[in-house]
């Protein structure tokens, strides 16, 4: 019989997600009809732009014709988003980033998981708690991660400590990891890393000789200026620091699936094995020709229209509405007494259970106020005491669980 | 500094490809103008069915309205595509397909390839050979390659030897392997495998409780109907086969990626650690959750298609075409005098060198006939002594090739 990764029979999250479905199920058995309002996911509610449907039709009128039928695209994706990309969202920063830096793919989880691969299995993995958990089970089945402890933590795992009294910005580690994850705009506390506290970061990483995984899915969201576009703002970052973008939240691309990654060639890695250093974006580029595919043609033309100046316009009207909804969910938070993180550069509200238990918060406004939110624990052991909130639904949705919110009694 | 996979700095091919590149620069350099004919490619000439991007356009106008966007999608794929698919091409061979044995992906490659995560490291894996180079490059990557010898296999793959005298059927291993890879009609010999020889491999797998990887991708290729149109036409293979499947090829989606893998419920792998065994089915769905997206609403509406009466004939009509050009290929290798195999159930054609080297056939068809083809190394080190062709090209090309050939001095 063929032998298993025995590390998929660990159990990642699955009994929270099941406690979750439990009470839902329970609740609707009860409340056959009442309209519960679902401010739990991380997927976009506002529709495609008419801009990138219509160059996506463009696109696919190719694919019908002979002579411009496009078959196998380049497997780092076509120049012509590549160098959009470099243009509006770098040189616009004064960040200079080569197109061959570039790596058009299916959306910043399938990168930032997937980046394991190119890794040795004995990298020391830190990250920022509480975090999206597919990191730490991307860590776990690749057998980096060690054995879980009792208080459901892994032991190889360096978790950073994020006190809320600093707007859950992370602390050095004791032990010096290989690799970071950091993730801001964060999921789910919807804080920011301000330049200060991102330059201290590059320097710890230089110093330190550690690679930064960094996931900049909301970076869009970002309305502050002290706080930077991209971790390349910092100097030095392309040193050590590889970024994780995407179209998902900002151009309601979660269902096309179109992000990229920026490899700076000036990275490197070591092997034991053969005792030397090798380039990271080389290797990547190697792992894309045996393992990947990019999006189609048709999805990375759509993406190129949201550089167009209609395109960027666009995005920002999304962004305001998603950030609109995140206000009105702030003043309601804030009338019924709640203490709170986000909302202000990020689509997430992190909401501090005023009872304790997260599970507690949670009943409370599945109950009472029929709105689904996620308990913290679905960020790991670190989230638990919180519940997130998202702005990502549609705003008469939100308007109505802000009044409910509102009137609720702790 | 993070340490690296250091599998990734042994060669996969990348010799090969270079050598290939140098030849055609060198032949560009003296034949400035000379029109070079591309029989060496796995791509699809053939542009996209106007009903398969009718219902793609329509799909995208749903995604722009607020009240029918779509924006993540069931991790497996959506219902409609799977029941199709559950449907035409499996009932109609009297093969019952559960829904969620089917999982919608970006092509064949990507699961093949992907599907080592879930495995152990220490299985033991077999291939045929000649073979796609991806497979054994996916095994490097994961450490369970071993070492590469001198004569360029790697010391822990189990290499099934493919006598041409027996149309390159595998003969059965010595040594009983984990894992087998098994791809027919086969990339790059062109040949398919007689139903009472995939019965004795299905017996093969199940005496010895083997798991099969079945790459599937050419088999609407396939008109002769001694050979099975799926590998679970064989009583028994649901307890030790995956099949991999695509929409690359017959209906040119090589460009909008779409494939499927059936993973049968039946089929445990065992998992040393815990000491039990355990459904690969459900760990690949896990596998799915951490890492995955599939492709998007918009495509998987235009894959649903393929399955309507016209979807169905126009792939028909694909398929005649590219065998249409195997036909021409063929009656001009017969003519050159040079022996052949495949060209009928699949859209390749593998000819022996009539000089012992494939390089050097490979230098004749470029120089004298401005022909270029695969040279059988690509495929592995038993692919050497013969070149590929591929009939995936525009017909009026074949047609000016096959005149070429069938005059050509050997």
């Amino acid at each position: 019989m063929a032998l298993i990764n025995s590390q998929f029979l660990k159990v990642f999250n699955d009994d929270i997600q099941d406690r979750i479905d439990k009470k839902i199920n329970r609740f609707r058995a009860i409340h056959r009809d009442a309209p519960l309002i679902a401010l739990d996911s991380g997927d976009v509610s506002l529709p495609l732009s008419p801009g990138v449907t219509e160059a996506m039709v463009k696109a696919m009128a190719e694919m019908t014709g002979e002579a411009t039928f496009k078959g196998r695209g380049p497997m780092e994706g076509y120049p012509f988003l590549i160098d959009a990309i470099v243009k509006y969202n770098f040189q616009t920063y004064k960040v200079r980033i080569d197109p061959d830096e570039v790596f058009i793919n299916h959306g910043t989880k399938e990168d930032l998981v997937g980046f394991g691969d190119i890794l040795h299995r004995d990298n020391r993995i830190a990250t920022i708690d509480p975090v999206s958990q597919d990191y730490i089970a991307a860590n776990v089945i690749s057998n980096r991660a060690g054995v879980l402890n009792e208080s459901g933590q892994w032991s190889h795992i360096i978790y950073l400590e994020c006190p809320k009294e600093n707007d859950f910005m992370p602390e050095f580690p004791k032990l010096r990891p290989d690799v970071i994850y950091l993730s801001y705009p964060n999921n789910p506390t919807g804080c920011v890393m301000p330049r200060q506290v991102m330059e201290k970061w590059v320097k710890y990483a230089i110093d330190n000789e550690v690679l930064i995984l960094f996931d900049a899915t909301y970076k869009s969201f970002v309305t502050d200026p002290s706080v930077p576009q991209t971790i390349y703002e910092i100097k030095g970052a392309k040193k050590v620091a590889i970024e994780f973008r995407s179209f998902s939240k900002n151009a309601g691309f979660t269902g096309l699936h179109c992000g990229y990654t920026i490899i700076p060639k000036d990275i490197t890695g070591y092997s034991f094995s053969a005792d030397k250093s090798a380039n990271l974006n080389a290797l990547w580029r190697k792992r894309l020709g045996i393992k990947n595919y990019t999006p189609s043609y048709i999805i990375q033309r759509g993406a190129e229209t949201l550089f167009s100046p209609e395109g960027l316009a666009w995005i920002r009207e999304n962004i305001n509405y998603y950030l609109g909804n995140a206000a009105i969910l702030r003043r309601a938070l804030g009338e019924a007494g709640l203490k709170y993180w986000g909302g202000v550069n990020s689509p997430y509200l992190w909401v501090e259970s005023p009872y304790g238990s997260s599970w507690k918060m949670f009943d409370k406004m599945l109950e009472e106020c029929n709105i689904l939110c996620s308990p913290g624990e679905r960020f790991g052991p670190r989230g638990r005491g919180f519940v997130r909130f998202s702005s990502l639904a549609n705003q008469s949705r939100v308007m109505m669980a802000a009044t409910r919110i509102a009137e609720m009694k702790i």
